[in-house]
């Protein structure tokens, strides 16, 4: 089953808020056989609504639109679907009941533009939103449908697994089967690692496709199956992974996609390690991003986040003498960080970083970009210098990555 | 002026990838008076694409392709493209001088499936791209421009600012002024502040426009203006602005569109005050979003990332017996945290956060989006209890927006 997905929203358009709504929603519509055939995202205008869900009809039977729906003047969405499916605009006696019931719980008294949530278009199928304040709309036509729904990613998030995924399901069904397994793959560039699968490519049948999703020194290969019958795909796609398993050998992390930082907990928890990291360049991201995920507490136990010198002397221990003979960005620094994490922190492994994340601060000897990273696992510790690309953003993000590689490597 | 953006890549549409791209043109383009009428996310795949670019040149003159240009089979606009604009696929010169000294500087050997990058449509002129391997293409047809740009934000973000802006500013030019203002507004709910701000609004000529972007406890404030007269504008936007600041005085914290921890930043260098951080629930992600802005390390000198008790109590001082009566999540911790964080790394403020992020570790008590947060500045401690919402993500991500609002609010 195909569907587009529209999200509507000025903020979204100039750039001041970046959709991650419609990403969620592939994620979750994949695994059941439904796929994106675009996301359009367009302004808080009629005349781009009326055309964005034109063209959406025209190639698909399912319109989600995400987005439009607050209570402020600039969105107009519930109007204009209004018009588009034709109707008037009604008070839901249900979705009043529900705004009520929402500000009682939280204390507030209700204004008059929050009253407006409770108007609908007399065209839809109201699902009630029982996380927020406006409603979610069903609308059908020469047996399509568009949902409208908010674009607060939680409220949207939490009623589409509720509510209009399995009505979805329930009113479509569809009969090809589509299977898509994920395989995380290190140490490889994507063109080398195109190279090396070109032969395994080649034979692969018509029906399956291999996509490569590189993102900073970590490459997710993807193949997608899709035939009517199940069976047959589930058996290709065990046999394809299996001869990807033969040819990459230790250099796949996981066989199923998830995050690096999840990749290196679960090894952990295996182990039964702890960790901790004394961050400089890095500022404290890579304590975030293992703590992103649920549970970290069980082999996570803190971060020196050491960004003046004084901090990495006092806290973590490192040699003043040595700071200044080498840099703070040096191999003896990082070392002595990584050490200096496992003994404040009380752990079994740490990772370390220092570098010169930009954009000033680079030297002629040291220029923005290179890092010096570090990891330990009980008494043994290696570290390299790396030279990395791109903007701040982008060297503490290559950083992050690649010193969680590294302390991965080491597990192994 | 007004553009399309086409976004190209089987891995956004399945939410494996965030398209981050579209936004920073966005954001790059607005000064300038370029307005993007829509984003479409589309598959590798060429009828979506022959589809994508008849919309976009119904509507647009200029059309911004991002994507699908890597050297791997999975990408294939650079062939479709030749068949959409005509011509054939020719070997350019310049482009094959710059893979191969791209990659002599690597110290890479060039493989064939990269050689393929110096192959382009005979019909488009190449823009050298001058960070990467994927050369840039520009196609006219009837008056309107095609800009066909890699999906690596890198090369895309540096190629537009030195080549691609110019050139297209140079081939087109528009006689409609349009301006923005931002302000940045703490303290208010959107509803509120929309009923707020609802007289304002009512007197707003035809031709300026007011939006709402709220995220998380902070609302941006943005007023458009278009007309041909940009004297006019400019004096209306003046005038509107000055307004604003009278309604809302100490609530709008910023003038211009900047993220809180640079609005925090700017702050304490002016005051000339140092600032640490100790972290639980957070993970370091306040330190994170403090080290993002380029030359923080002016006033941030460090963080402890306390997620275990033991960290608590041997780096930050706190008391083992206050853990055990109040629990960690309780304000005596957070207010030791604080305090902790300043005497460890030597800082004037701090900001500290324990609490429930999820989705385990709820209790009656203490359920899941429990945050005590406390901010110290001088001798001055505050701190609050706060109930979020949301997944872990969410609730890392409020904690994280309050405690610098709550910092900042300290420092006024």
């Amino acid at each position: 089953m195909k569907y587009s997905t529209i999200v509507i929203g000025d903020e979204l358009l100039i750039g001041q808020v970046t959709d991650t709504l419609s990403g969620w929603i592939a994620r979750h519509l994949s695994p059941l056989g439904w796929e994106a055939l675009s996301v359009k995202v367009i302004a808080d205008d009629e005349h781009e609504i009326f055309q964005a869900v034109d063209e959406a009809f025209a190639s698909t039977d399912v319109v989600l639109m995400t987005g439009g729906l607050g209570p402020t003047k600039d969105d107009i969405t519930k109007a204009t679907l209004c018009r588009y499916f034709g109707g008037e605009m009604v008070l839901n006696e249900e979705v009043k009941r529900n705004v009520d019931a929402m500000f009682a719980k939280r204390g507030l008294e209700m204004n008059r533009l929050t009253a407006l949530q409770a108007m609908v278009p007399s065209s839809c199928r109201v699902i009630q939103n029982e996380v927020g304040t406006a409603p979610i709309m069903w609308f059908e036509r020469d047996g399509k449908v568009l949902v409208s729904m908010p674009g607060v990613p939680r409220e949207t998030q939490t009623m589409m697994e509720r509510a209009v995924i399995p009505q979805l399901l329930g009113h479509f069904h569809s009969d090809v089967d589509i299977e898509y397994r994920t395989l995380v793959v290190i140490d490889y560039a994507e063109s080398a690692l195109a190279e090396k699968l070109e032969p395994f490519e080649q034979q692969l049948p018509s029906y399956i496709h291999l996509a490569y999703l590189p993102e900073h020194g970590v490459i997710r290969l993807r193949l997608t199956g899709e035939h009517s019958d199940g069976k047959l795909i589930n058996d290709d796609m065990e046999r394809l992974t299996a001869q990807l398993h033969k040819l990459l050998g230790k250099s796949i992390i996981a066989s199923e996609d998830k995050p690096l930082p999840m990749i290196v907990g679960e090894r952990l928890r295996q182990l039964g390690l702890t960790l901790s990291t004394a961050e400089s360049c890095t500022g404290g991201n890579v304590a975030h991003v293992i703590t992103q995920i649920a549970g970290s507490s069980d082999y996570f136990m803190g971060s020196v986040v050491s960004y003046s010198n004084d901090v990495k002397h006092r806290v973590l221990g490192v040699d003043t003498d040595t700071s200044e003979t080498c840099g703070a960005v040096s191999q003896p620094v990082v070392e002595q960080m990584v050490s200096g994490a496992c003994r404040v922190c009380g752990t079994d492994c740490a990772v370390a970083t220092t570098g010169v994340a930009g954009p000033g601060g680079g030297t002629t000897e040291k220029p923005v970009g290179t890092v010096w990273i570090a990891a330990r696992v009980g008494n043994v510790v290696v570290s390299k210098c790396f030279h990395f690309n791109g903007s701040r953003a982008q060297v503490i993000d290559r950083a992050t990555t690649h010193a969680l590689i590294m302390l991965l490597k080491l597990l192994k």
